[in-house]
Parts: structure tokens; sequence; C-alpha cells
């Protein structure tokens, strides 16, 4: 089976690495002259929407996915009814649309942050009356790891911040004052076969996720369940979501989620029975799903901007060392660290010092 | 940094696999047009003694390997001073002849059955008269899956058996009766680092390895990290090494090693902290080597000469399969089946039916 991935980047080389051992191939669509996943897969070099390339993909491959919610419209178009496309449209046009994910939260009665829609610079301040300071305006698409959000104090930021965002279409939501951040992978088949794994508790800096910590038997982890459960049911879901929570006392409230697999479930790859990447194919293959058990204590450490030297990382005994093989920039995901043990002290002593090596404390 | 691999077949794919979390880049050697390491990996295409590809292999790599032991010495020879080489050649050496495997297990002081080099008739018939019947007489060199091996039940057999072998140099061994046949696998770096996984019990048939258990705190586990480690320090060895033992009562004998991963330790992909691919890596280049640990139980089914449908593997809840994406032929080991369980009975019944897929029951 030859699997497409919309997108050449870490997400579709680690797709591809667990994909492999099923017997898979891979074609990536990627215009980058560099991209990370090219050395495990076949590369189609060119934009996302190229016409031609796209109907390659579609006639060489099996299924196609895809590694990141800013797809153009357009390529999912393009391939529709010559080749199965999963997650389906549907779901990634609602991911794609702040608008859009937090209103079908709010049709299934799941709690979500006030928000509102914002068109001008009258309606944010319209809108600012009943939501309340402080808040955050967002562009409604295409914002990822923090991009595209203005916070907002006080009514003085309101026309700033409007102009920040060059008028494009926005929403506005109201400040979460949340005791933790945490997320939930899913994984749910062709067949509607669902796997949840334990939810993460994530600490994010500047917007980016930094450290990703899985949490078994969490007193909330049934209420993720469910809400993963319906919001997937709800989008006839196929292959793995990383939706995002916040913790507010014993309430869920959800943030966002991304139509693929997730930063904040790389910890499943040393971490869980079957990590996300294998769910993720077997998801969209309508093949029988892995088990999602937590094996002992799992965290991931990002490495953001520049790599720590490999034998720094691997002279700790329990950690697993994944380098995306990517030119350093300040700001860039390059790799991460998952840490896996059953020992409580030896893992709270190696997270400290993984932490430290990838200098997020 | 680029590893060079003499070998692209599963081995090679499975290094490579387990290579590019590490930041690692992969070139093999290999004669076949459908070289299952072929989609990782950059493929030199020509013979395994191929001066020139020998010299481009040399030149782009930062460490050359190999998958399996019947590496030309030529080959050897021509990378020697241009490429660190690892296992050292003098290992290699030693592996490829079960005479001088059996003399330096001999002259440390470690069992082997009774042997002798046998290079005529003559020799045969007098060497017979001290080891006894049953015996097997085996080509000195290139023997794999129990190629190249004839037993001897009496002395009518011994003109038949030497004729079989054709005249090439061969050595006669005493017939073990063994209880159990297992293996150990271990990892030595440049530095001497030395980590031992938890033995295997192995189950053959036709010569072809079947089946592999790993097991926890067995009563020979001293004894065989004591031979393995041994061995190693003795040949200078880096890499990992897979050592076949066969145990009589609480005595362990040496059947032979082989300088490479080895099949027996597929099931350290799924089972154990870091698998064998990864501490191979590691100890070629002189990386701190990963912990070894079991997880739970864990075991490795051999999938030989025809695949079953790869749904009826994963609707095993515990169960890995790893595919080599080879053409089915008799014989062939075209896969495997990694099972990892903590639940004993849950474990006991996956693996029954896993066998039951693999024909091996």
């Amino acid at each position: 089976m030859v699997i497409g991935i919309i997108g050449g980047g870490q997400l579709a080389r680690m797709l591809a690495l667990a994909g492999y051992p099923l017997g898979l191939k891979f074609i990536v669509l990627e215009p980058a002259a560099d991209a990370c996943a090219a050395p495990v897969a076949e590369q189609l070099r060119g934009d996302y929407d190229d016409e031609t390339l796209l109907a390659e993909l579609a006639s060489r491959c099996d299924v196609v996915t895809y590694e990141f919610e800013n797809v153009p419209a357009r390529a999912v178009e393009l391939l529709i009814g010559k080749v199965p496309v999963y997650p389906p449209p549907e779901a990634l046009a609602t991911a794609q649309d702040r608008l859009f994910e937090k209103t079908l939260c709010r049709d299934l009665g799941i709690a979500t942050a006030p928000f509102a829609p914002v068109n001008s610079l009258q309606e944010l301040q319209d809108a600012m009356t009943t939501i309340g300071y402080p808040a955050i305006l967002k562009t409604r698409r295409e914002g990822y790891d923090g991009k595209g959000q203005v916070v907002l104090r006080n009514r003085d930021d309101l026309s700033k911040a409007w102009k920040q965002l060059r008028g494009v279409a926005a929403i506005v939501e109201g400040f979460v004052a949340f005791d933790r951040e945490i997320s939930v992978i899913a994984a749910r088949s062709v067949s509607g076969e669902l796997k949840v794994y334990d939810l993460a508790e994530n600490i994010h800096k500047d917007g980016i996720l930094r450290l990703s910590q899985a949490r078994e038997n969490d007193p909330l982890q049934a209420k993720a369940r469910q809400i993963v459960g319906d919001l997937m049911d709800k989008l006839e879901y196929v292959g793995v979501i990383g939706l995002e929570l916040f913790q507010c006392g014993d309430e869920l409230i959800v943030n966002e989620f991304a139509p693929r697999v997730h930063n904040s479930g790389h910890w499943t790859q040393n971490g869980a029975l079957t990590c996300q990447f294998e769910n993720h194919l077997r998801a969209i293959l309508n093949w029988p799903l892995g088990a999602t058990d937590l094996k002992g204590r799992a965290a991931m450490v990002n490495l953001i901007g520049d790599m720590p030297v490999s034998q720094d990382v691997l002279r700790h005994s329990h950690a697993h060392l994944h380098d995306y093989g990517k030119e350093p920039r300040a700001g860039r995901k390059l790799g991460h660290i998952n840490l896996c043990a059953s020992d409580e002290t030896l893992y709270a002593e190696q997270l400290q010092a993984l932490r430290k090596l990838a200098g997020e404390i």
C-alpha cells in the first residue's frame, strides 16, 4: 500500500518511519528542497496545490493524508473522488477556521472560552462589552504556534490590535484562567473504531509547546475521552486528532484541535504500546487500531532553535532522541527527546536534566 | 553522520529505521534490484567487493558496518585505513570460520560441543573415534540457517557426508542434547561500554529461527552475560553481537555467534527500552549505549515464506508487525511479529494465536 502525504516535514518523516514496519510506502508532496521527510519517502517536489503533482499523487497512492492543517482547499478539491483523503475534508475545513471549530464545540455542548466573530473594529468593540478583559484577538485561519494572535488587556488595545491583524477575518476569545494546559490524542478508523491515549499535560512558551507529560489515571481522562469522542463522531473523523484543552478546576474547556498527528503526542513513540503515527496510518487504512496503553511515566521535551549534542542526550539512560535532520534556526522545531521510565525518581531526575539540556528551564 | 552498510536486506532496513531518529543518514552497498533497505537508504548498486563503490562508501561515510557475516574479506581490506569499520575485521574473520570461533571459545574456557577440523575423509573418520555419534559435519565457512550441514548418525554416513560437502574445509561437532536453545544479544561500544539484553529462548525448525521469547530474570542470565562479555572483550568487539547457546542442565554451551544484529534480538524493537538496531549504531559511533531493560513479556515470531494479512496480525492488540516489503518465496524471511504485554494471560493467548497465524504451530 502506498500512502500519499501533503507536506514533507517532521510529521511526514515520523509517519513514514512508523509505516515501513507495516509494509507501507510513502510519497510526499512538498516544495522545500531540504524536506526532512525526503530521506525516507519519495518526494514530489512542488506546491501543495500543484495540479499535475496532485493528479500523480492520486493515481499512485491508495490513500492520501496531510501533516498540517493549512492544506489549500483547492488541493483537497483536486483529490476528492480520485483517492480517499483522510482526515475528511469537512474536519479539515472546521479545523482551519477557529470560528467553525468553536461553533462546532458549542453545538455539541462542549465548553469553550466565550468567543465572537470579528470582521471590523466596530464588531470587536461590541464583542468586548460582553467578553470582558483580558481577551485574545486571533485570525480565524492560518495561525499556529501563537502566530496571528494579539492579547487585549483593555479598551485602549483594540484599535492597535485590529490594525495588527490587517483586516483579516478574526475571532475574539475570552481569556481562560486555566490550572493546566492539557491535550488528548485520539485515533478513529474508517469503520469508527476509537482509541484514546492518556492525556498529556503541556507547557508552552511564547506560544510554542516545550514539554508534554503523559498522565496515567488522570481524574479528567474520562471527560477528555468523552469530548474527543463526541467531536470525532460528529465530524465522522478518520485518523489521529490532537485536541488541546484547558483545565479550570474540574472543568475542561476546548482550546483548539489539529486534524493530524500532534506534537503533544510525540511521547507515544516510546511511551505507548502503539504510537500516534502508526495508529494514524492504521486508522486511514481502516486496519485495526493498536493498543494505546501508557508504559510507565512518559514525557516529551521539544528541541527548539538549536540541537544539543546527541551524546549529551543519550547519556541519560531512559532518553530517546528524535532528531528531524533540519538546519538550526531560531524558533524552529528541530527535534524532541522522549523520556520513559517506570521508576519515579529516575524519571524526575532525568526529566529535570533533559529540560535543562533543551534550554527549557 | 552518515552510516555505510554492506548489504541492503532487512537488517540494513531496520538499522536505518532505528537510525533516522538519531539524525543519521544511510548508504547501503547492495547488488539486488529490489533491496528491501532501498526505500529508506541511498543504494550504491553493485557487488559487495566492487572497488569503486567501496571507495565511494569510504569517502562518503563516517563509519561502515555490515548486516551479514559473509562479507568478502577483500571488501573489508579495501575499506580499512579509509574509514572505521565495525564490528572489527578480526571479529568478522573469527565469526566467518566455525573452527576459529570454537577455538576462541576453548581458549577462553567457554564450553563448546566437542569439535575437530576436517579436511579429508580420513580426518573425519579419525575425529569421529573421539567425538562419538550423533555428530554434525559443517562447512567451516558460509553456512547459515542450517545450510552446509550434514548429520552423522553412524560410521556409514561418513563417506556420503564428506562427499556432500564437496571437499571444502569443514568442522565436525559432537551433537549437544540440549534442554533449551537460547541466545544473548549484547552491544559494546568503541570505548568498551557493554550492555547485555535479557536472554531469549529460541525455537528453530529446519535450521531456521521461528520463535524467540525474552526471559526476564532467567537463572542463566549472569552466566550468559559473563560469556558474551568475555568474548567481546577478547575480540575488542564494537557493535551488536548475537551469541547462540545451548543450555544443558545449568551449563551453557556456545553454538555460534553472528557479528551483527541478530534475528533472535528483533523482540527488542518493541520489548526493550532501546532496540538492538539503535544500540548497534550507538556502539559503532561511540555514543553512550541505551538501557536494555525488558518491558514485561516479549516474543518474536518469524514470518517465513508467505505473509499473513496485515489486519489479521494487527487485530491482536499487543502485536507489532514488521513487514520487510519482500517478495514471498518458500523459506524466505519476509517479516516478523513482535508481541509485548505485561499481562501473562493476554501474552499467552495472543502468542498462541500469532504462532498459528505464522504457520509455526
